[in-house]
């Protein structure tokens, strides 16, 4: 039995995660599967007749003589090629809960299915023809989200958006190009009746040009993705009582759902993930160091200054009640990273007007948090342009892959256009435009090798 | 809307955990659930097209003009009555992760269901005559089981094992009832020509004893139930360095796949779920409670009296390098539980012959491990029989609501058969007869009431 990424042998995989639910769903596919099935399907004979796209009742049945009932089932049948992989597949919703499952595998592992590798499915389905790379890594992005706006972004490439974009921007690279080696294989003879329309590279100038510019574009967008898809380190700093562990739990209860505490026990600092505006944050809270700092002064100061090398942003907390004081200013003023002036207590003690900008918050009342979740996405949106907003909503990459190819047609690209300034040979700038033809055409799989394949596919999830 | 169990207003749920895996199910059914879907279902015209027990692949999309694209689905469609509910219904698979199917779910609800009550789907099958209370019950053990065997015995009253003996036990009651009643009509009359075949109660009285009998020996088959779903405490005692943490882990090591360790950190004693012959067994070490003594004496003591308070049996080790010692004898002298005298480092130094019966092993080697197994297995499913062996493969009951039925009906009937002994009149047996058929039509849901069957399906899990 074959069991590379190459192989059509029949293989299984439970889509769901095992645990408490109320069902467990398991998935198979390959030449043969639904033959396979029967043999552990009861009745047999409803499950050889059942049409494709069909769901059918029964029983998964042990592989031998005494055909004992494991467990009752919904089997929905999909035939070749009309399923997500292209070929005969099934999908056996079984009893939920830690044993069911495990049995009705097993089952089916006795009667010939393998355990599909990471992703095989997906493999296939694209192997197949069924979609596009860009659709294939957009599903392993929707898997793991970790925020509703993640979620749209992968859907738009999932519906095509990327895919879409891609290819019109190489259509129109291959119309510059095939222009461009119909003059290098003409350019020496006599010129057809179209020759008006060919002449060189030039006259589609204007057409490469755009394309580059909407390359350019996508490859910007991935720093933006990537703030949405990996989030970002959020650190609160400032003196002891400024409040910073009330800020802490406010902008926890923003999204308690993706909220996962690590314990406090074996570390001197709080963080949780949360998110805001659609950003996943990874919120730390350096509200222990201080008590740290009184016994091993040293390490406290060393930690301290870990996380905030880790940080993406800083909120600065200005204790409303004492005012800014000197410790204040200096930290700010050592501070590189991009940094938010809290002034905290504004329900005690509004903050006077001052030279710096400060952000006038109550993290007890939680006046202000909301003109804190906008300048925090301002901000964090903003540092993740190079200072430019692009449109949320456009076409974007949603892989490093995606925004490395994008770059790779960029750099051809560019260097074609700089050699037809420099009006060079159209035979020295025609490859080059093959190679930007060809990245993009890597982005959608049209252009792919086994070993990139493989190396992509392995980093899904099973079942996927 | 309704969200009471009466009611079939469109209700829909999570039918597996959320969390990490490829794909999340939704399970959603009531009066119109399908046409509530078409509202958020791209293309719509496809799903009202859609005939029962079929799959449909579209897109969740957002209740309003937008239209926006919430995932990517396929949908199992099923139309009343041919569903699990016997409603209109549908199962639908969207993307994995945590945040997909939670906009699904969200999408589901503007457009008119409700979150599902625990068991509701199982509660409207039953209400609408597709699977009797025993069946129902079965679904719920199926998912909570522990080890394969109580996997089987589910599954084996899901298949209707249960549901086919009580009403065969019923049904034979109500002739003899029946003919009971037929003699109080007729006594006073003339007697028809049937009148050989009802002569009151005594010529069908070996009908009632057969049934006694067997509903006993359904009662009886509880005990060695609730052994296999509940599992039993089973705690490892024994003098410092008897090798108690080894056996601990050579017990363990039989099916890593259940065992949940519980981090000692904050006990002394540490605990694990582990199964041995298809029993679940909470295995707990009691090795660290000797350490606690020596600064708190008392509190280890008590602790160690609590910890074999609770189990149902004790494994004693016997360190083989040392010997029987007076300390040994004293504690299994104490004991008035179940206890397996166990002589470990058998590897090292092999028991002499001895006048208690001792189980040889070494928890470093493995050797006598298996031997242990079974001993351990006879002395649990003994000790839940009452020192009477059962089939494991016969009919038995799967829950404490149907064996008190069945205790009820057999109180009933002995009470009915012992007034017959005692010849008193029929008219003060029949009323006895009735009672047991009752309980018995309680037990698959034939006779019942609201409170009962709410009480029942609450404590589902939701999604089921």
């Amino acid at each position: 039995m074959n069991s590379t990424y190459g192989s059509d042998s029949p293989i299984a995989a439970f889509a769901t995660t095992p645990g408490g639910g109320a069902m467990t769903l398991i998935r198979c596919s390959g030449r043969g599967a639904i033959d396979l099935a029967e043999q552990v399907f009861s009745p047999a004979d409803k499950l050889k007749a059942a049409p494709g796209s069909t769901v059918i009742h029964g029983w998964i049945a042990s592989n031998n003589e005494k055909k004992e009932k494991i467990d009752e089932v919904l089997v929905s049948v999909f035939r070749a090629p009309k399923s997500y992989t292209g070929e005969d597949s099934l999908e056996i919703c079984c009893h939920g809960g830690t044993v069911s499952g495990k049995a009705v595998m097993d089952t089916l592992k006795s009667a010939g299915f393998r355990d599909a590798l990471p992703g095989e499915f997906t493999f296939r389905s694209f192997m197949n023809g069924k979609l596009d790379l860009t659709k294939a890594e957009s599903v392993m992005e929707l898997v793991s989200a970790k925020t509703d706006t993640g979620r749209r972004h992968a859907v738009a490439r999932l519906s095509g958006s990327l895919e879409t974009e891609i290819n019109k921007i190489k259509n129109e690279l291959v119309n510059v190009l095939s222009g461009a080696e119909i003059y290098l294989d003409y350019s020496e003879d006599e010129v057809s009746a179209d020759a008006d329309e060919i002449k060189g590279m030039m006259p589609q100038k204007k057409i490469a040009l755009d394309a580059l510019e909407r390359l350019k574009k996508l490859s910007a967008s991935w720093q933006m993705e990537r703030l949405y898809q990996e989030g970002v380190t959020v650190v609160i700093a400032g003196r002891p009582n400024a409040g910073k562990s009330s800020l802490f739990n406010s902008l926890l209860k923003e999204d308690r759902s993706i909220v996962t505490e690590i314990p406090g026990t074996t570390r001197d600092w709080i963080e949780a993930w949360t998110s805001i505006k659609g950003i996943p944050i990874r919120l730390v809270d350096t509200a222990g160091l201080r008590k740290a700092a009184d016994s091993v002064e040293k390490i406290g100061v060393e930690r301290s200054h870990q996380l905030l090398m880790e940080a993406q942003l800083i909120l600065y907390l200005i204790d409303g009640a004492e005012g800014i004081v000197l410790e204040d200013r200096s930290f700010v003023a050592e501070q590189s990273k991009p940094l938010l002036l809290i002034w905290n207590k504004a329900d005690i003690a509004p903050p006077p007007s001052m030279a710096e900008k400060v952000l006038s918050v109550s993290a007890k009342t939680g006046d202000g948090l909301n003109g804190l979740y906008t300048a925090m996405e301002e901000e964090l949106v903003r540092n993740s342009q190079g200072k430019e907003f692009l449109e949320v909503s456009s076409v974007s990459v949603g892989t490093a892959r995606q925004k490395g190819l994008v770059d790779d047609a960029c750099t051809a690209l560019e260097e074609a256009l700089a050699m037809d300034d420099k009006e060079e040979p159209l035979d020295l700038i025609a490859p080059l435009l093959r190679e930007a033809v060809n990245s993009l055409g890597e982005i959608t799989g049209e252009v792919s090798t086994a070993d990139i394949l493989e190396e992509m596919f392995s980093r899904f999830c099973v079942g996927k």
